[in-house]
C-alpha cells in the first residue's frame, strides 16, 4: 500500500507541473544551498520588465490600471500565471494550476471593458490566489490528503467533484477577480509549516532553509515571491498570520462571521468551539481592505448562514477620532521571542511612543497561557480521529510537525459543554481586563490594540514550529488580528542573547533554534490585535504602523 | 427525602408570598372554575384609577411620563408592584419579589430628576420584569430547581450567591429601569408550559384553565395581566414566543449575538449548536424597540463576548423603501393548527393582500420537519444529564410535559461535529430557498417575512404542549421572529372541523385538544419570521401588521 500512495502523489504532482507551459519552466532549479533567496533579482531573471512592473504592483494599483483600461486583464493574468509558475518550481507552493481558465476569464473581462468602458466590478482583472480549501469548478481540492485525490472531500460519486464552488469563489468572480491557482497546505491544516505527502515542503522564498509558514503556507510563499498580489487563507490557530509574518506580508485574521467560509473544505468540520476563519494576505493593507470591502459589498450574509450582517463601516477606519493607546506583550510567560522578533516589537513600540501614543504592559487575567489551554482542548475534542481518518484513506503517514495527536478518546457532550462554558467565562474575564485598561492609558479609553510577537521566530526551521501560544490566544478570543512587516533579521544586530534565562526546556529549545547566520535577512513581523469584529479599525492601524515604520505600508 | 423537597419548596413559596404587603393580598383567591378570566374588570377591582392608568400604559408612554416629570417613578413602581403582587396570587407567575429594592431605585430616580430636570437614561423609571434566569443582587435565582435554593446555580459557597449580577441587569439599571420581580419558569426550561415543584403551575390569566406558555411563562402571564409593561425572557425553542402568543403580547426572538446573555443562569450550558437567546415581551412593538434600542446604546459588545457589534440600525426600520412580500405556512406537514389559529393566519394574509402585498406559499427545502429534527438532536446531545443532575440535587421529580428524556447516552465529539455540519448545510439550503423566492414575489426581491402559526393552539392545555415544530425551526435557523396578537378565539366562528383529516395520530390528538367552549375568548397570535439579525425590520413589520389589524399595535 505504501508504494501506492507514493505513486498517487507522484502522478498528481507531475500532472500539475505539466500544466506549466514549457517556456515558463526553469531548466535547472538551484539547490537551496546554491540559492537560498529566490526573491527579487533572482526571480527577475525569468521575467520581462512589464511582467515585473505588473507583479510588483499591489492589488489597488492593479485594479486602478485594469479599471481604467491602462492594463489589459489578460496581460495581468499572464504575468501572474508566469510568476506563480516560477514560484512553484522554486518553493513548492501550488496544489492546483488553472491558467487556461484564468486567461479565458481575463479575456472576457477585457471584452467587457471594451464594450462598456467600465470595469465589471471593484476587482476587475485582479488575480486572486486561493488556499487549497476553496472548491473551484473544473479543479480538484485535495487539501494535502492523497486520499482526497479524485474525490470530493474524500468521498467518491458525490456529483460535486470538480463541479461545486465555494461561496466566496462565486463572489470573487462576480467582483471581477481572476482565479488561477490554489496554494499548498499541510495535510490536516493543523501546522505552522506546510508539508504534505503530495507536494512535499513549501519553502520560504526569502530563505529556502526556512519554512514559508502554515497552514496557508502556499499563499505566504506565493505572495512573498509576488506570484500573487492577494490571496485567501484560513486561520484556526495562526494559519493566515504565520505565513504573512514569515513572508513579510500584511494579513488579517478577521473575527468569525465576517467573511464567508461557506462551502470550503476543512479539517475537523463541525467543531464549533474555536472556528476557523477565512481572510486575505497581501502586499499592502490597502489590498486587504480592497478585497474585504468588495466581498462585503456582495452582502455575503444572504449567502452564508454564519456571516453577520455587518457591511464595511468606513467610519471605523477613522482611527484618529480619539487619541490612541496600545499595550505590548514582550514575553507571554512561556516562550521568549528570539532576538530579531524582540527587536521588531521594540521598534514598533518606540515608533508609537515617539508619535505620542501611550504603550502599556499587557498583563491580562486570565493569562495568555490559560487562554491557550482552552483553545487546545477544542482542537483535541475528536481525539484526532477526523485527521487520521483522512490520512488513512490512502494509508499515508502524518507529517512530524503536525499538532494532531495519535488517535485518542473523544470528548463527550458534557466535556465539550464544560469547555464551552470555560471559554465564554475566560472571554468575559479577558474582556473585562481589556476594559479596565481605560484607567491606565491616559486616553480615557481602553487600549486600541495589543502589540505582540506572532511567533517566537521570524520563520520556523523545518519541523521547528513547536510553540503556537502567540497566535492561538487570538483564535480562542475571536479577536481581529493583523500582521505588520517590520524589519529584516540582521546578524550584526540580532545576536544570540548570552545571558538568556529560559523559563523551561521548551523556552530554551526555541531560543536555541535562533542562529544569526541562518536567519540573516529573514523578514520579521509583529502582530497587532484588536477586539472582536474590528476589521476596519485594525486595517487602518496596520496601515498607520506600516507607513510610520517605512514611509509606505508595503510588504518587505 | 421526598418530604424534604416538598418542605423546601413550601418554605420558599411562603417566603415569597410573605413579601407581599398585607394590603395587597387577595383575601380569597377564586377557584379557576369560579373565575377563569382574571384580566380586565376582575383585576381592576383591586386597583385604584391611577394604578390602572399607569399599569395599562405601554413602556413608551410610561417613559414619556417619567422623563417629563409628569409621573413619579415611585408611583409607577408601586403601581406595578401592586399589580404584580395581585397577578402572582391569581396565576402563580413570580419566583422572586424585591419591591423594597424597586421602590428605593425609583426614589433615587425621582431625586435625580428633581436635581437634573432630566431623565437618567432612556428607560428612566420603567419597571422591567425578568425571567428567573437573570441574577440580581440580593435576590435568589432558583430557576425552578429546588436544589438551587440557597445556592449559586446549584453550587454552595461560591461567593456569588445573591451578589453576582447578569450583564444585562447592569445595563438596565444604568438605563434607568426599575427591577422588581423575577418571573416563573418551568424547571429545565425545556417546556412550552411553566411548571415546577416550587411554585406549581403558571396559569393563563385570560383563561386559567389554559397554560400561560413556557418557558418564559411567568413573563407572559405577568405582562398579560399588565403586572409589567415589558420583561425579558429567553428562547431556545420558542420560550419567548410561546408565552407572548398565549397571552396576546408582542414578543421578539432576536438572533443570537444581538442582546447580552452574559452571566445568566441556563440549562445545558455550553451546548452551542442551538443557542438560547434573550429578548423582550411587551404590550406594544414600540416597547420592544425601546428596550432593544436602549440596550444597544450601551454597546453590549464590549461587555458580552458573544454579542456582535451591531448598533440599532434605524434605516432598517424603513420597511417601505421597497415593496413588501410575504410567504405563509398554513400547515407544516406534520400538525395542523386548530381553527382559531388557522383563522388568525388567514386574517393576516387577507389584510396584507388587501394592502397590495404579495403572499406566496412557503415550501422550503429542507422541509420544516427536517430542520426541526436537527434542532432536537442538539437538545439531546447530553442525554438529558444536565437537567437530571439539577433535579437530583433535591431528588425531585421531573414535570410530565418536559422535553428532556430519561438519562441516556451522550453524543461524542464526532457525533456533534456531524450534526453541526448537517445544521450548517441545512441553513445554507434553506437560505438558498429563501433567496429563490425573488422569482415568485413580483417585487424582484425574496419575501420579507414568513407568516406562520407559533403553535397549533391559541394556548396549550395543561400537559398538552406536545408539538414544538412551529417554533423550533426558527431557533435552528437562528432567524429573527416576532409574535403579533391577532384575535380572540370565538366559539361561534371557530368550530371544530368535522371533516378534519389527520396526517397521523399526533396530528389528530392535537386537533382533539381544541374545544370551542373552553377556548372561547382565548388570545390568538401569529408568528412573523425574518432572516437572521433583522430585528429592526421585524419590529417595524410587527407594528405595521398590528396597526393594520387593529388600528393600533397593542396587546390584546
Amino acid at each position: 500500500m505504501s508504494s501506492n500512495w507514493q505513486n498517487l502523489a507522484k502522478t498528481k504532482v507531475d500532472s500539475v507541473l505539466n500544466l506549466i507551459p514549457k517556456e515558463w519552466r526553469i531548466e535547472k532549479v538551484p539547490s537551496v544551498e546554491e540559492q537560498p533567496d529566490v526573491t527579487g533579482k533572482y526571480i527577475h531573471q525569468f521575467l520581462s520588465h512589464q511582467e515585473i512592473e505588473i507583479t510588483e504592483s499591489d492589488a489597488v494599483s492593479i485594479v486602478a490600471h485594469t479599471s481604467s483600461g491602462k492594463w489589459k486583464s489578460v496581460d495581468v493574468a499572464k504575468a501572474f500565471c508566469h510568476r506563480a509558475a516560477l514560484a512553484h518550481q522554486l518553493v513548492n507552493c501550488l496544489h492546483e494550476i488553472f491558467f487556461d481558465q484564468a486567461i479565458q476569464s481575463a479575456e472576457a473581462l477585457d471584452k467587457y471593458y471594451a464594450q462598456h468602458k467600465a470595469p465589471i466590478g471593484p476587482l476587475h482583472g485582479l488575480p486572486v490566489s486561493l488556499k487549497d480549501q476553496f472548491h473551484v469548478k473544473d479543479v480538484e481540492t485535495h487539501m494535502g490528503y492523497i486520499g482526497w485525490i479524485g474525490t470530493f472531500q474524500g468521498q467518491k460519486g458525490t456529483g460535486r467533484e470538480r463541479k461545486f464552488e465555494s461561496e466566496m469563489v462565486r463572489e470573487l468572480r462576480n467582483l471581477g477577480a481572476v482565479l488561477y491557482v490554489k496554494t499548498s497546505v499541510p495535510h490536516t491544516l493543523m501546522m505552522g509549516e506546510t508539508v504534505n505527502n503530495i507536494i512535499g515542503y513549501t519553502q520560504n522564498p526569502k530563505n529556502r532553509h526556512l519554512s514559508a509558514g502554515g497552514s496557508s503556507g502556499g499563499e505566504g510563499a506565493l505572495i512573498g515571491l509576488r506570484g500573487s498580489p492577494v490571496g485567501f487563507g484560513t486561520d484556526i490557530g495562526g494559519s493566515i498570520r504565520i505565513p504573512s509574518a514569515f513572508n513579510g506580508l500584511f494579513g488579517i485574521r478577521p473575527s468569525t462571521g465576517r467573511l464567508p467560509y461557506q462551502g470550503m473544505a476543512n479539517t475537523i468540520e463541525g467543531q464549533n468551539t474555536v472556528l476557523s476563519v477565512v481572510g486575505p494576505l497581501a502586499t499592502t493593507p490597502d489590498a486587504l481592505k480592497l478585497v474585504m470591502q468588495s466581498l462585503l459589498s456582495t452582502k455575503p450574509w444572504f449567502y452564508d448562514p454564519l456571516v453577520h450582517e455587518i457591511p464595511w463601516r468606513a467610519q471605523e477606519e477613522n482611527i484618529f477620532s480619539h487619541p490612541l493607546s496600545f499595550a505590548v506583550v514582550r514575553h507571554d510567560g512561556r516562550v521568549a521571542p528570539t532576538p530579531p522578533v524582540a527587536r521588531a516589537i521594540e521598534k514598533v513600540v518606540k515608533m508609537l511612543e515617539k508619535r505620542g501614543h501611550t504603550v502599556i504592559e499587557w498583563k491580562p487575567t486570565p493569562s495568555q497561557d490559560e487562554i491557550n489551554a482552552i483553545c487546545f482542548k477544542a482542537f483535541m475534542f475528536d481525539g484526532g480521529n477526523d485527521c487520521r481518518d483522512a490520512l488513512d484513506l490512502a494509508d499515508e503517514p502524518m507529517a512530524k510537525c503536525c499538532l494532531i495527536p495519535p488517535r485518542g478518546p473523544q470528548a463527550t457532550a458534557m466535556d465539550i459543554n464544560a469547555v464551552n462554558v470555560e471559554k465564554r467565562e475566560a472571554q468575559k474575564a479577558y474582556m473585562d481586563y481589556w476594559n479596565s485598561t481605560a484607567a491606565l492609558t491616559g486616553t480615557g479609553r481602553p487600549v486600541d490594540a495589543i502589540i505582540s510577537p506572532l511567533a517566537p521566530f521570524p520563520a520556523a526551521r523545518p519541523d521547528g514550529y513547536t510553540y503556537y501560544g502567540y497566535s492561538t490566544w487570538v483564535n480562542m478570543l475571536d479577536y481581529t488580528s493583523v500582521i505588520v512587516p517590520v524589519t529584516h533579521a540582521d546578524k550584526h544586530v540580532d545576536k544570540k542573547d548570552a545571558n538568556f534565562k529560559a523559563v523551561d526546556e521548551a523556552d530554551q529549545q526555541t531560543q536555541n533554534t535562533y542562529d544569526p547566520e541562518l536567519y540573516d535577512g529573514a523578514r520579521v513581523s509583529v502582530q497587532l490585535t484588536g477586539r472582536r469584529l474590528q476589521e476596519e479599525k485594525m486595517l487602518a492601524l496596520a496601515k498607520y504602523v506600516g507607513e510610520n515604520l517605512h514611509g509606505r505600508a508595503h510588504a518587505l
